[in-house]
């Protein structure tokens, strides 16, 4: 093994990768953490208000604050993902209670940030839909264009006020989102998050045998799970371009989420875990994967694509909307779900490019 | 000349094929024609009545009588678009007052088989996307399914709604159609018709220079003028999948059909005309040319797709519709232009295979 330990940890198929080179990262990534932590208090951790007359127009400090919370959100999964794959080599019990704060604080301040994708997105396919002039962007004037004033453009005034339906109710989740993060934040449960991530930066809580262990059965492991679970993806369907797939039961009555979604969205959590693993082996030197960007980008998409389509179908339901803007947000609905086709192929296709490396 | 005359007529590779192909090919339509109008009034000529109540148990004789209306409108085509092929053969006056009579008729029996064929494609669409089982086919028991009866189940009312409503329309312009139809076959415009096909089973009115006249170069002619129209369309978005381009101006305030659609449909009718020219070509013998078949049934689709679209729409501006059924009507019109997407991307493929034999 001693000879072993001299082989350089950035090349993992010289030898075994151990404990040393898991306990470098988490303490890059804890000391990331407390970076962001500390840009996001001086730019007066207010980022990306949710202010009506210009959302766009985001203040300096305020897109300081959207980039530090973004970088504390980014070490937080790092620290999170890397918990869960090299289990064996960390402390259980600190692991065990690490790794739920990590989850709520990333969760809590991704909402804000979702919540004004989702209204973008959504927006933006609104304009697409109608014609570029015939729809304003958000936050400018709503002044009617003026094809909207003729007796047949209602479907356009239904646009129109789909649009105002679903920016009413996007910010005001936005804005709520916005608070939740601050208040987080300011809890006593993140100070503790941010205790354990201070000492995380100085002292790993590595287990005895960790400089023993090999990472690379751990982070093939991860590379197992990912693999699996992509064979079990309809991936024949999706290869085949309009399969119409997406919007089977684009009509029915159950509310909830499109339960057809869900495996791809567990092989976008999969992804990350391994893309995360493949870090810590190939420290400071990762090899840009095409592959596993392309397919990463692609069930991002599928994952925002299938969120707005969900917020126009529930937007749709709200009591006593004209029947232009609900065949509106019935267009918007199917467009989405499209989209959600769309990305499914789109993984189908990255995913088929030959691996150029894999750990 | 006329060593050349000796030549099969059905190898246009051996040499010209003149004036007596194209009467031989007229007169056999002619007599398909003039069958198939037997056949219709044998049978009552009271093909698929829209009978609300069993619409679908169509009787021996309603079938027979559709049947003989689809010959009847089949004939028509060929014989009017072979006189606009091989126009240089045939006397100027009597093909000039000829064709837009057969286009009348070939229209007006049309209307009825479209509309029915429109209600079918748009309730099989909203049953694929309600799941199967909650929705009743089109003459079916309107009882509604156990979910529906859910208070989440609103989409789904959407989706039944939108289904009655859109056979309510579509069977009363079927009935119209339908009545028209009758209407159009006992007038004295039609008798006039029917003589003239009359006379041309027995007697072509080919000029005197026909039996010279190579139908080659019209045949070319045709062919060349079906390729410049593909040339023009925008093949290399319809190539790249899910590129999202038919739904564009999907809620602008233009109730027409959609521009964007057109040229499409001239190709429609340059590849009928380019494949009745190879059938007076290849008499009796044409081989069946895959591309071309898979071309069209590809642009039938995209014709079928782009008016369905447009009849959703169109039943969204029925006054005082619910808010459900609206939605349900907006994802349909998004469904069916996807549809008109896929079907360009179907001709795509199918046009970029090798052409197998042309004239």
């Amino acid at each position: 093994m001693a000879q072993q330990h001299l082989d350089p940890p950035t090349d993992p198929t010289a030898g075994p990768v151990c404990g040393d080179a898991l306990a470098g990262y988490l303490r890059t990534q804890a000391t990331e953490f407390l970076r962001a932590l500390r840009q996001h208090r001086e730019t007066g951790g207010d980022g990306g208000p949710p202010v009506r007359t210009k959302p766009r127009a985001v203040e300096n400090g305020s897109q300081e604050s959207v980039d530090a919370a973004r970088a504390l959100r980014r070490s937080a999964r790092r620290i999170s993902g890397s918990l869960h794959t090299f289990r064996p080599l960390l402390d259980a019990d600190w692991s065990e209670s690490m790794r739920p704060e990590l989850a709520w604080l990333s969760g809590t301040l991704a909402r804000e940030h979702a919540y004004g994708g989702r209204l973008e997105r959504l927006l933006g396919a609104l304009n697409r839909l109608s014609g570029s002039a015939a729809f304003p962007a958000q936050g400018q004037s709503a002044e009617p264009a003026g094809s909207r004033t003729q007796p047949s453009g209602n479907l356009t005034v239904g646009a129109a006020k789909a649009g105002a339906l679903l920016d009413r109710q996007l910010t005001l989740a936005r804005t709520r989102a916005h608070s939740a993060a601050l208040q987080a934040l300011g809890s006593s449960r993140f100070h503790a998050v941010a205790d354990s991530v201070a000492v995380l930066a100085s002292e790993v809580p590595l287990t005895p045998a960790a400089s023993a262990i090999d990472l690379r059965p751990l982070a093939a492991a991860a590379q197992d799970r990912l693999t699996d679970a992509v064979t079990a993806l309809p991936l024949v369907t999706a290869g085949h371009p309009y399969n119409a797939e997406a919007l089977v039961h684009g009509l029915s009555a159950d509310t909830a989420p499109h339960p057809q979604d869900a495996p791809w969205h567990q092989v976008r959590l999969l992804l990350r875990l391994h893309r995360y693993a493949r870090e810590v082996l190939y420290v400071g030197d990762d090899p840009v994967d095409v592959r596993l960007l392309g397919a990463g980008q692609a069930l991002n998409r599928h994952r925002d694509a299938s969120e707005a389509a969900s917020a126009a179908a529930s937007a749709a339901r709200t009591p006593r909307i004209a029947p232009a803007t609900a065949y509106a947000l019935g267009v918007l609905h199917a467009d989405q779900r499209h989209e959600v086709e769309a990305a499914r192929f789109a993984f189908h296709q990255a995913w088929q490019k030959e691996a150029v490396r894999t750990p």
